[in-house]
């Protein structure tokens, strides 16, 4: 056991090993070297050892691997970034628990509850948190403010969440269970951490599939969730909405109602309209919640300290997406199963 | 038969009989009097004598009567205006048929499908159209720029159409039916209109109670409902959010979306905040529309045509509301069931 | 004198007199006939025969005139409405006059500030007010929320107003005098009415014309005043600013500003842009104003009353007019001098 | 000579000195140490050898100075980023030539024309540009997509330039004169940067003044510019509007307007108002500004290269500032002179 994400003097700067330099990956290095105080990147890992080299050439003093434990072992690195596919996750985590090592992990935690749990009990075993999971929209400017001024009170208990989740247009690959799975998971997370309510019900109702979506998708999908503390949560997730990247929520409280996400910021006024452009990605809408998200993680972790969703949230959110995935392809409620809440994350 | 609705001189003053004079119905006779073109109360009902007088007497040339046929049998009649209490409804409605007088109905037809059907077999004897039914959004700027919009079809087909629909707070006698009785109706109507497609079935969410809603009503209530043309169509239907009336209606389409119901208005900062008013009631929000409502009723009236909302849409709206009643007591999704339209409603 | 103004029975229908049947006063035929409660269209006058016996055909019982004079003898006429040319209003104005007719006279008042003080001359010997002078801005809903916003003096005493008039494009007899006299004329009198100050003094600055004017047209120009409460009011007049016609002004008061005039209505997002559309002119952003100007002018004609703008305002502003053209075409701050203002418009 | 901001190499870590450990300083060595990647802060200088001392002790291998002379001397200091009071900018200027150091110096670059002049001449002498200006603004977001849009051509040339600044309140040592030389100056940059045009006359109008404002303050002021390229630019600058931060710009094209600093983010219901809160201070509204501003001072350094406003930028300013100061007092129009425009700075 390394250990030395609590023992780090406080203005060392942290070595962080990035698991995954595809896409999300190579912008998380971008990321750390750029734009990040305090951190750097020691090490990164692909099973593409090519890919690997390419991208630890560009950064000094990075070492290229391809197998994540040799990289864990180095004294090089602090800590682990994990933005390899879903699937290698539960190997990473459990490796990054060997040494000890403090962890930012891509969502989903693991792809399924199952996985999400041996996780759990893997944390558990190691005996105090270790895995931040990377559920940006907490970092989220608007959503700050949202979560800020439900916490006050001011408009009473929230009865609703009312949702918008849309893409301009889905990859070839995308399939119908990946709405759910993979945009409305931040939903399902936002809705746990805004409302401090576990969803224990999930409704999906599709309307007949838009013609701007590609053949045999049912897109877009309607997806109403029912909570603990008795709220109901609606999401419209549309992945070939054609206009633009967008994201809104509005809470309906017992005093009031808070809504972000409205278009904002330059209003043009041209040829008969006004208005303002769209973003057309979420790394144009939700950059600087990365941004804030990472150095939330590496400030953290030089204190000593796990912040931010953890495992707990990641099991969660798993369990939510398999009664979704169900609820649309058996098309009828399904309810939540969810094991006791652990001491340990409370 | 009267019949002069179709024989009268198109220049002539249209003698309204407004039946009922409670708060809409002494309202109705303010606006044919005070805002209307073209029209005049020649006269007006109510069971209670003193009321009726007590609104004859500020009206030029009007006469008091407490028997709507007596009325109806004046020669001073050309068109009745209703708007007595739904349950009064049936009645008032054959007997402007026997005489063969245009209608313009106030919402709702009649309390429920089995009665609406009645009347709409009696039109059907009748042989022509002679009734309009008030639902007056149809005739609201903001709703007729969306159904401008979606009938070009510029942003492709409708798949989705959310709603929201508050009030401040709700009278002492409002029941959890009226929810949808007296106030989902409304987006029943709109939905039918803007879509142009019939309603198949209802499912009711109800969250736990607003505390801001008394003792034993479910307020709010989240309704969706689906579409003969593969359409989902959401409500939240809120009477006591407590900070004001806001009808507002998005429309999610193949290539776009379009939203009606935003603040809007004058925008003061001031005191660290930026923003407007909301508007208090549904008669700040939905005046002109009932101005509006009123004048094209008159004018086609004037021309012997009927126009605007009819029998068919009544009755199609009491069928859903029947079941969206029982989809939320039952607690489960409750199919609409309509007989077939009869030839005079296509 | 037929003074009939005074004496005629609340509940009569008024006779109007629509002096010009362009495009201007034909419309106020149409609006008097369609949308106006309580008055008609008794008579019209034009120079142009043919155009005036055309419009009276279409209205029932309206008698075409080419003479003013000989149409206000008419026992059927009880009111005047002015539409003609700016040139033709001063005498039009004294024959009303001499028959004691109240009069809605369009802006200006006259032409010239000369003029303008000989009608209030005019209507000082006459010995009490008959003319409302068509500023139909002051019955626009937004400028009356500003107006009773300011009234209340919650925000404090206003400092400054910023206002925006701008044009798709301008026609082409359009001339450089035109951007005061046709168009901040409206501002000029929006200032007066809801500072109750008068303009003191007049600057214009002008930008290198826009390559979307005319060749030697000066668009657009920007014109500063200054009141005599100590107010600095400033406003940007573009007639060919191409993409809609558009009113906005801001108030800054000691304690908060308010602005009207913003974009609004229904939202759209498509193709990479969220908005919405803007009006294309006058019409479409002020029908509702004309509206409620004429209903306004025949309800208080009705009941023997002047209310609205009169001709201390015309003359006030054609003064105004005169100081901002003298400071465009000299370069130079232009101070307004104004008579004492007569008892009868205190 | 030191001249190693030319020589260093790419990834080394850039020590910065902070002059001035106030309000403003002690922020940047926060921004440094905690947002900024790339650059560290190796030692601050103050006159309060103190407060130097208590800033360099929360800091990393950072000395504190009294004589920036001496910190300059040291082999740790590779940058230097000035943020003592204007007065002391022209010596610490000097001194960093003499070094031939980078520089980042908070604005005005020194307190008037003839000073600023001096420094511009030294650093001809110098031969190459040192000296970042920290004008901000050019930093903002929504200031970089506005000159992004105007660089694009698609709204024609702009004609005009619509500000507002305001302020909550105003400080007790505030003067008249500073809303120019502290305030404004920003818009007279933004102006110069986003118009690429030089500003040739200042014309400054006073209302009565706001009883918000301590006596004797004139406030708010209406200050409008002429410009080269033949724009006017207007500039409500308002120290005491008591109800937030707020910049706001407008520029008017020949097709078209583009305006930002709208109220916009999380839209609350409640109480009958809909609306948002507006920041309270400069830095809620700019602090992403200055993060990138730093950043890109640091990026650009550590290339050996220079970005952003320089010298003849704040040489500039600094005479349109005295033009307004005198058209303030003097209640005129005043034009501004400057020296013709150095090869280097083209």
């Amino acid at each position: 056991m390394k250990g030395h994400g609590i023992s780090m003097k406080d203005r060392d700067t942290l070595g962080v090993l990035v698991i995954g330099t595809g896409k999300m990956g190579a912008d998380h290095v971008r990321r750390i070297e750029e734009v990040t105080s305090g951190a750097r990147v020691a090490a990164v890992v692909d099973v593409d050892r090519e890919r690997a080299e390419s991208v630890a050439a560009g950064v000094d003093g990075c070492t290229a691997y391809t197998d994540p434990v040799a990289a864990m072992a180095s004294a090089d690195v602090d800590a682990v970034l994990i933005a390899s596919p879903g699937a290698a996750h539960e190997a990473a985590l459990l490796a990054a628990f060997s040494y000890d090592l403090p962890v930012l992990c891509e969502k989903p935690l693991t792809p399924d509850a199952a996985s999400a749990l041996r996780v759990l009990e893997a944390e558990l075993r190691l005996g105090h948190r270790r895995v931040q999971v990377g559920f940006m929209r907490r970092y989220d400017a608007e959503y700050l403010k949202l979560k800020s001024l439900l916490d006050t009170g001011r408009l009473g208990r929230p009865l609703m969440l009312h949702n918008r989740h849309r893409n301009v247009a889905s990859p070839p690959w995308w399939t119908s269970a990946m709405h759910i799975n993979d945009s409305v998971v931040h939903e399902m997370d936002v809705t746990r951490w805004l409302l401090e309510q576990e969803i224990t019900a999930v409704t999906v109702l599709c309307p007949s599939p838009s013609g701007s979506a590609p053949d045999g998708l049912q897109d877009p999908q309607f997806v109403v969730m029912e909570t603990d503390g008795g709220a109901i949560v609606d999401v419209e997730i549309n992945v070939n909405c054609g206009f633009g990247y967008q994201v809104q929520a509005e809470a309906v409280c017992e005093r009031g109602t808070a809504r972000i996400g409205d278009g904002h910021g330059m209003v043009v006024n041209s040829a008969g309209h006004w208005g303002g452009s769209i973003a057309q990605d979420f790394i144009e809408r939700f950059e600087d919640a990365y941004d804030r998200e990472v150095q939330a993680w590496v400030d953290a972790t030089r204190r000593g300290e796990v912040t931010g969703p953890g495992v707990w949230d990641g099991y969660a959110v798993a369990a939510v997406c398999e009664a979704g995935v169900r609820a649309r392809t058996e098309g009828r409620r399904v309810e939540v199963e969810l094991v006791e809440r652990p001491a340990l994350y409370r």
